[in-house]
């Protein structure tokens, strides 16, 4: 936030370029402005952008060579028919929409897949009930399915007009009716415009291409740095606990975890952890948690990992109060103050505390709450921040500086963390956090599951309570095959036998949910490495141009069509390929759309012909050290399946320490083996079944 | 619109005044910066404020001579404690608030009265159903309970924090608590702020002060113009016809009026009278009006008034559609063109069309729907206009140009028109239209109407359909005491009648709507003259605190209490002072909450000691000349009232062309007399009844 000198001498440089004042327009040439940084990705700079912008206060570097890796691709678009200007203080951008073109992203919608004909304007905040730009991560990033997409980079409020408006110049103008005669009249007339406005006297536009809208997605992923490999541990079973409970009381209930035969590979703390909070202290409340650090010790020794809830308020009473108090903004939230975290005396101070406090003593990782905003907190935008970051700006990052602190707190030990965060925005892709939230419709919870596969944000559809040990079982059969598994009891003290009708069937979900581990991690392997989403949206699978909002893939292989309660019966849009039952075997369809009667004890899942599913054997706590893996094939095609490994909770990785074990599979012969890539170790197996030790 | 090199000029220099860039604070010194312009009348120009604001484009002159005559007032706030910077392009405003301080106004709220504890974001639109800021007239001034009012004249969208943020600074922090374990804690803490964000780098504000805060409306309705003088007929009773209605239907419908004795003044024709809408071609339909001159004619020789629906958007078809093209927005609205009525071509084009085929006709006036917005309409914020104006100033002033441009071209004809308009804001106060929705909860509808009087603008609750024949009654009862009483039957085809079973109770309310024209015209004299709203909220009145939503003083005298569907009874607030019953004449209460069961007939009214009330004898329609008057008395005081009076239809009252006469009654000698002030003219009468003849 330095050099402020030059900054005026280049706005007014600027402003004369264009001839006038701020009310001129000052129209980008498309068809020459755009600056290639890699394979099908371009920036266009308009304007005079801000300096703080989505991703520039944050800590992580794209990847270029990755992106480089993917197939190339034209941008399949006509650059003369896109336009940018800067006027009244904003930026007007314009893309071109085709008749059938369809516009995926726009931030993490709840209720809503495709966002062709929506009006919105992006902002963070808790969801609302509409999908209206309010949202936890409302990503400026749109995905057109002509093949590309651009991310409008800007920290700032962004309004949206996606195939809504028309233009008196327009090539495709709408029919003329006469709403006095005409029944077809429509209060929306056909538009080919999807425009934005942002306010700001300039914008970075970055543009990515791709042979498929998957590809588009990627290469958006991997400029964010690709996605997160979460810890191992982090794919197994969370459970959070009543915010007052006492380090005895998460005691008892992990004891009756165990006793009930149930998976846990996390417990949470809420914040009653602490000596105060709303506003925050962070340091550990002597009667309910009278020694930590043998308490966290305790828990890993159960293979156990501890998070902790925080919100972003410091109490006056917090250690390290008066130090931070130079880097917290104008505003008070709960009359806590409000760090600045994009500088770094904040991130030195705080991360001090909690280092000191928590991470030190082996904390695995935050829930990071409350820093999405609801106008009420996070500070009005009003408030202003010693780094000279405004109230709108900040409210936009807040979340992601967050998930960069805290990500790097982690990093620095060398010690991977996975946890949860209210708000996240682009820039946040690499960091090991989950959004989740207060809202509670589950519908709704599994459509954002599949929005989050387009703006690169993981999602938790988290189980709290339920009316029915119906709705009880569904949640926690979606929750099950989501980025985080979790049943977040804060407020109702729920258990996962809490519906004594269906214990039985939701302890069987949750040990799929461990078994699945090996093939998770893989997925999120290739989220790390390659940009791929480890849940997807269906139209981003080949062969599949629905957009449906309630079924979507899991990993490279799996198709989820969960149940809601009240549902017997649903429909499942398969995609062209033959798929087939999970739990049977059976062959089910091949690009049709079939309808299931699953049964309450399952959820449907389909394989994909050819499909390769490494699981490990079933176990209600991830051990340290190797653990036996089976692997089943499914459908008649011969295939093989790169299984990915590494220590499962180090960035050692990022240096080459990992393993891929090529598992092949022909049901011709019915025998396949495994291979060790690096080494070159085979292993023979047969009936599509075989095991072998994970690191 | 022109001098912009000039303009550009200005911005670098006052840049540079404040030594830096955007990014610094340039605080404004209000100890020394107000610039008085009126009695009780500050100014502030905070930065580099935009040349479009909410007044600059509308023809209008601030009564400065009226609002000298009011009781001096200093400003009851220390000014050290407002503070005001341009900061990210963003002009930051704060005013302080006390412990037992109220806050009133901001926009055309519908579920609200008192906006202290609100969040907001005004922005004109359509209500979608939650006090948020988006309303039809987001008019950003507020009127403090200590005696002052602050409006901030820009034409952006203005965030408001009234009463929520808390400032790290504050010399009254709210009570710091601890979740965990304190039952008091409130998502909610005490603040001490009123704080304001404008999107525009400066902004003016204009400071009003009053003894009361009566007074400080009357400052701000003066300065606005002063409120509207409604022709005498625009106080009648209104009816819509259905949208595709011929001139025969509408006759006939006028004709069942007479024939059932039901009043009516005002008949109103729906986009049918056209041959194309939604766009418009504002061209009379050969086919339903083969002859509109006669039609009119006919409709005047009964002593109805014709009005006529249009919108915004210009059909392709319109004759003058080539013509105004030039002088439309980027954006089309249905297809529709959109005039921009800030620019004198505009007005000269569009105001000769409208003349020719509607105003030189004799048309009365104008029903101006969907100038309000709803982001898919009116245009979104990436239009931009011929004058330079761009989409979101636009949205803040489109009600407000049309309102503007409509009056002139009756006022240049020196007619009186009287109407609807979906869209206003501040400015808008001496224009004849009433504000009007497509929101229906009658409740909200009321709270809308004592809402409007804090922020000059005219709200009407019009009745369209009801479920019950209760509801219909209720609707009715309280419409026909609003600014303009009127039966919208557009879609549903509903008349007066519709519900047999209260025909003759509805009649009875119409009939009393009539009668009440003389008070409500002195009434409405009040608002032009002397800025007292018509329609008052509880808390406008002397002796009273406290701010319902559900009851309002009309006039001097009037407090009605309308009932809704499902009540039996009601409590009502009686300010300090004697309260008699409106139709009994009986004693009711003095400062005293009563609870009242009127039975389904009548509307509670109720009188002020000493109230009189001046009242037509019964007739359904209103002729040209001069009609008998009876005088009412109410209570025990000796007292006096002026009656206004003029010719009803034209401006020449502009120019002193008007009568006062005063009535006075004393109940001790049970006599009066009425004195036409201007020729000492002098009438007695008993009984507090006497009769005589308005010109």
């Amino acid at each position: 936030m330095s050099g402020k000198g030059f900054f005026l001498f280049v706005t007014v440089l600027i402003l004369g370029a264009c001839g006038t004042d701020k009310h001129h327009n000052c129209q980008f040439d498309f068809t020459k402005g755009l600056e290639k940084v890699a394979s099908g990705v371009w920036k266009a700079e308009i304007g005079n952008p801000d300096k703080v912008n989505l991703l520039s206060e944050l800590d992580f570097n794209p990847k270029i060579d990755a992106i480089n890796n993917i197939e190339e691709a034209e941008l399949p678009v006509d650059k003369a028919e896109i336009t940018a200007e800067v006027f009244d203080g904003k930026t007007y951008i314009r893309f071109p929409l085709d008749k059938e073109e369809k516009i995926y992203g726009l931030g993490l919608n709840f209720q809503s897949v495709q966002q062709r004909g929506r009006i919105a304007r992006l902002h963070v905040d808790h969801y609302g009930g509409s999908d209206n730009g309010r949202t936890h991560a409302p990503v400026p990033f749109f995905v057109s399915s002509k093949g590309y997409g651009v991310l409008i980079n800007a920290a700032r409020y962004i309004d949206v007009y996606a195939g809504t408006s028309v233009r008196k110049d327009t090539k495709n103008p709408p029919v003329l009716y006469n709403r006095n005669t005409d029944r077809d009249w429509s209060a929306q007339p056909y538009s080919d415009n999807l425009e934005f406005l942002v306010s700001a006297e300039g914008v970075e536009l970055v543009f990515f291409s791709g042979k498929s809208m998957l590809d588009v997605v990627r290469r958006f992923n991997l400029y964010n740095g690709g996605g997160v490999l979460p810890p191992k541990w982090g794919l197994g079973f969370w459970h959070r606990v009543p915010t007052l409970f006492s380090e005895e009381q998460v005691k008892e209930e992990v004891g009756e975890f165990k006793k009930r035969g149930f998976p846990l590979s996390v417990i949470g703390l809420e914040p009653g952890w602490m000596t105060r909070a709303y506003p925050c202290t962070y340091q550990w409340d002597p009667g309910r948690f009278p020694n930590p650090e043998a308490f966290v010790k305790d828990m890993a020794a159960q293979n156990i990992k501890v998070n902790l809830w925080v919100n972003p308020g410091v109490a006056p009473d917090c250690e390290i109060a008066l130090e931070i108090e130079p880097y917290t903004g104008t505003h008070t939230e709960w009359n806590g103050m409000l760090p600045d975290y994009s500088m770094a005396q904040t991130k030195k101070i705080m991360g001090d505390h909690f280092s000191r406090n928590a991470i030190d003593k082996g904390v695995s990782g935050f829930k990071m709450d409350e820093n999405d905003g609801y106008d009420f907190w996070v500070a009005p935008d009003v408030a202003k921040y010693p780094s000279g970051i405004s109230g709108e700006q900040m409210r936009q990052i807040y979340g992601s500086l967050m998930q960069s602190f805290m990500a790097g707190l982690y990093r620095r030990k060398n010690e991977r963390t996975y946890g949860l965060v209210r708000a996240g925005n682009a820039g946040t892709t690499s960091y090991p956090f989950v959004i989740y939230n207060d809202y509670y419709n589950h519908r709704d919870f599994i459509t954002a599951l599949i929005n989050s596969s387009f703006i690169g944000v993981l999602w938790t559809p988290e189980v709290r309570a339920s009316k029915t040990s119906e709705e009880w079982l569904r949640r926690m059969q979606a929750v099950c095959f989501s980025p985080l598994a979790m049943l977040n009891a804060w407020a109702d003290g729920t258990k996962p036998w809490s519906f004594a009708d269906v214990e039985e069937q939701v302890r069987q979900v949750m040990m799929l949910r461990m078994s699945l581990i090996p093939y998770l991690y893989t997925t999120f392997a290739h989220y790390a490495f390659d940009g791929i989403p480890p849940v997807r949206a269906m139209c981003l699978e080949p062969g599949c141009e629905a957009d449906p909002k309630d079924q979507f893939m899991v990993g490279e292989s799996l198709l989820v069509a969960p149940l809601f309660a009240g549902e017997t019966s649903r429909k499942v849009i398969l995609p062209k390929g033959k798929w087939y039952d999970f739990y049977t075997g059976d062959f089910v369809g091949d690009g049709v759309t079939v309808s299931v009667e699953p049964g309450l004890d399952k959820i449907p899942v389909f394989v994909k012909d050819g499909g390769i599913i490494p699981m490990y054997e079933p176990m209600t706590t991830l051990p340290e050290g190797p653990v036996p893996v089976s692997v089943r094939h499914y459908g008649v095609k011969a295939s093989s399946f790169d299984l990915y490994d590494d220590d499962g909770r180090t960035y050692d990785y990022e240096n080459g320490v990992y393993t891929w074990i090529r598992l092949v599979a022909d049901p011709a012969v019915a025998s396949g083996k495994a291979t060790v890539l690096d080494d070159g170790t085979i292993w023979s197996f047969n009936d599509y079944e075989f095991k072998f030790m994970t690191k």
